[in-house]
């Protein structure tokens, strides 16, 4: 007879691209989090929580990064009707997307201007690669409807106070604001825009704009290149340029290293660079007001900086450039010392809802990015002091699970994070192991005789794993970490050894 | 010449089935779930949160509903790679299918046993309808790897801990309790499960699983009919019965009816039912080390009872079953008075990991309706209390942006949500519309002649409003509710305003 056919096993894997969180890589996220928004709640802003998924309509082509292909997104089609085909529909890709959605949708009702914050996960299509995953957390802070810069100054100052307040001190951090209507005007001067005929070099901007983008990847050489005849890479692949003679990517080159040691001195260079141009002049004034704005209220240059070397995103957004770095260095894999880098960047895009209602509304605002910024305070010590565990209480005997649970509530109402060992008891062995595991700073033992005795044994399991490492050493040999009390002392003295373990 | 096309402009509404949240929704919402998480966290379970992504494969079919059809989810495919097919990726429907696969996939990293919480939302490819979304949130916890009862009792009692700790007062709520094997001792005696030829009576089973489950919806006499020959609905659609005998059916109707004043009557009555079968004893035996427990530590009937009524989810589960329900009434929507209802559910189900492993690792734990529950609160008055919005400082003089700004800055250094009127500010009555859309407290004003006499102009909104509503009354004509201040003392004033609204 032929052997029945055997369904095999479901694989119990992540899905490619994708992971999990466990404990504190959750709860520490979530603290950041926590204070975030509290910063952002104190500024005025609102929470909004849109759903996961957007109709692939509604998402539209938003995406930051110009290089990134238009299938960015994990979308799929909705169950025909009886009357129409299913409609398609996608996980968000950011945060900016479902905000350009709500915006249109409550123009109505929602108070204008709209000042919103939005926190939680976003979703990506991309091949993952190390330490790049297809689902990641975004915290954005957005203002629409307002077209003063004053709401680009309150996004930069709002910026610098969330840093501090999830534990970057101020000189470990700098907020740089660039202008794209600055580099249009640059680019007006180098005699690649033609206010009164905007479509005409359109080719040549685009390839400026993604050769300014490079400046981080490529340093000012290959930048130059891409500016002028075009760049051939280490593969052999040759990358057109734009065509610009010497003297225009001079100028170009010459705006990205425009900044000097004040902010009015930098302000003046820029001025000078775009003489000529209005839309140059414009960005060069909403700099300075910027600038004046926040300075007024004591946000100098050891916190805030116009820098016109902040290129990143300056071919999505429309005026005013942010971009948050940390200063300190950090090792890299190979243990070379390193500037941390970017940890949250954003500026103005005023055609937020026109793809939708053909208005065009003003907006600001700023994304962090979360792993970044975690991954940063990690690194400064800021989080990730080891968690307490839970104090374990034994169990000795079976039958007295009773006994053990009063214990562990006891503690529990005293605000004392405890647990029963919940695992088959036998081996006691494996209870200590457990309690290991679990990082638990005590454990409860009590046995019959100590029930008898109306006592408890309190385990200093943190003390007891110091004597280990220094068996060898007189001083540690003779101190007790195990204390026999009263049962009704029980509470008392785990509080004594968790407040001199900490 | 024809008329170049127009593309359409796109949609700006939310999928069908979805849902955006604003302001207090989300942070109310937030609130109850971090006092969730304190609760979890003392009981020593550890946050998890997995992707919202999981293999088709991996998430298998663990809906606790057994009516609900298979294709519950949103599922797509992943593009192909050179060598094979793209897999089958779907967003998770539940917590407890991406708990089994993380139990599995890190088997042997997690302690065992591992108690686990995870709070987030969960999405189904299902009918929307009011009230009924597609995207929800879910907040889990589950121990598991622990075979003992201790383990479900120590579940009830987070429970009854994690609702009181939201705010809903003891006397407000029940925790049921109930098991899985003595059903199946009753069904047993009723001669619909042979211990020797488990496969025997599999169809009748299901149909009685599926009709006691049915009690609340169909009532007494519906359930009875299904157990039966089978039931006629009003449209006329017949459900074939189990055919029971009518002995055979009261034996399972005595089952749901078996609660008794006290735990120990309800469990002798119990024991009774269930003679002869000793799946049917084991189950009246554990119900029983579960009030004990439960009783030693103070969780009396007031707070959790054994309740053979609780039918819901015995289809799924393979031991203890457990159900919250309020107990206060609510008006529904024709404004009659009715009980809350069921605002969580859990229990026992030892197969979690085998479909992966093979091997049976046994597994407890509860879920919270957390969109009921919050709407439980809000019925009890318990969150929702008029949300302060921010001080608005508002712009009489656009040229002084600066000012205003630094006023701004001050009152959110003091600690109090502020904001600068960001829109256009030509028409001061828009800025009071939208300090009124804000529901702010306080509105500052300082035109140019307040700054030349160092003042500023303090509105206290909250007051005019009574004002307004009370106009015709002597006693409000003549109150005040604008002051003029130095302008250092502006944030005192504002201070002793909010503080006297509050």
């Amino acid at each position: 007879m032929a052997k029945p056919k055997k369904t095999p096993r479901p694989k119990a894997i992540t899905p490619k691209g994708f992971r999990d969180y466990f404990g504190t890589e959750v709860t520490e996220r979530k603290a950041m989090l926590d204070r975030i928004a509290e910063v952002y709640h104190l500024y005025g802003f609102e929470a909004l929580e849109t759903s996961a998924v957007e109709t692939v309509e509604a998402l539209g082509k938003f995406l930051p990064d110009v290089d990134r292909p238009n299938e960015g997104v994990f979308a799929w089609q909705e169950e025909a009707e009886s009357d129409r085909p299913g409609d398609w529909v996608a996980l968000r890709y950011d945060m900016t997307a479902p905000l350009a959605r709500v915006a249109a949708q409550y123009r109505n009702d929602l108070p204008a201007p709209y000042r919103r914050y939005a926190m939680g996960p976003v979703w990506r299509n991309e091949k993952p690669g190390p330490g790049r995953f297809r689902q990641f957390y975004q915290c954005d802070a957005d203002t629409v409807g307002a077209a003063s810069v004053a709401a680009d100054a309150e996004i930069c100052a709002m910026l610098s106070d969330t840093l501090e307040a999830v534990g970057i001190p101020r000189g470990d951090y700098i907020v740089r604001v660039n202008n794209r209507k600055v580099l249009n005007g640059v680019m007006e001067v180098a005699g690649v825009l033609d206010p009164a005929d905007p479509s005409k070099f359109e080719h040549e901007r685009g390839i400026v704009l993604r050769a300014i983008d490079k400046l981080d990847k490529f340093g000012e050489e290959g930048v130059r290149l891409l500016l002028g005849k075009g760049r051939m890479d280490e593969s052999g692949d040759f990358t057109t340029g734009a065509g610009l003679s010497e003297a225009q990517a001079d100028t170009v080159m010459g705006f990205m290293a425009a900044r000097r040691d004040t902010g009015a001195e930098t302000v003046e260079r820029l001025r000078t660079l775009v003489q000529g141009s209005q839309t140059g002049l414009d960005g060069v004034a909403e700099l300075e007001t910027i600038a004046d704005l926040l300075a007024s209220q004591g946000y100098g240059p050891d916190r805030i900086v116009i820098d016109p070397s902040v290129v990143r995103g300056l071919g999505y957004y429309t005026g005013p450039v942010f971009e948050a770095e940390l200063t300190f260095e950090i090792l890299d894999e190979k243990g070379r010392p390193r500037q941390f880098g970017s940890v949250a960047g954003g500026g103005r895009y005023d055609d937020l809802v026109r793809r939708f209602t053909g208005q065009e509304v003003p907006a600001t605002g700023i994304s962090i990015g979360v792993d970044r910024l975690l991954a940063a305070l990690r690194a400064k010590g800021r989080v990730g002091a080891p968690a307490q565990g839970p104090v374990v209480v034994t169990v000795m005997d079976r039958d007295r699970m009773g006994d053990y649970m009063d214990m562990v509530g006891e503690l529990r109402r005293a605000g004392i994070r405890a647990e029963v060992y919940l695992g088959n008891p036998k081996n006691f062995g494996n209870q200590l192991k457990y309690a290991d595991k679990r990082e638990s700073p005590v454990a409860i033992i009590q046995g019959g005789d100590e029930k008898e005795r109306g006592v408890v044994q309190i385990k200093d399991l943190v003390l007891g794993a110091k004597i280990a490492e220094n068996a060898s050493l007189e001083e540690w040999k003779d101190r007790p970490n195990q204390y026999e009390v009263p049962r009704e002392q029980m509470v008392a003295k785990v509080r004594e050894i968790l407040g001199s373990s900490s």
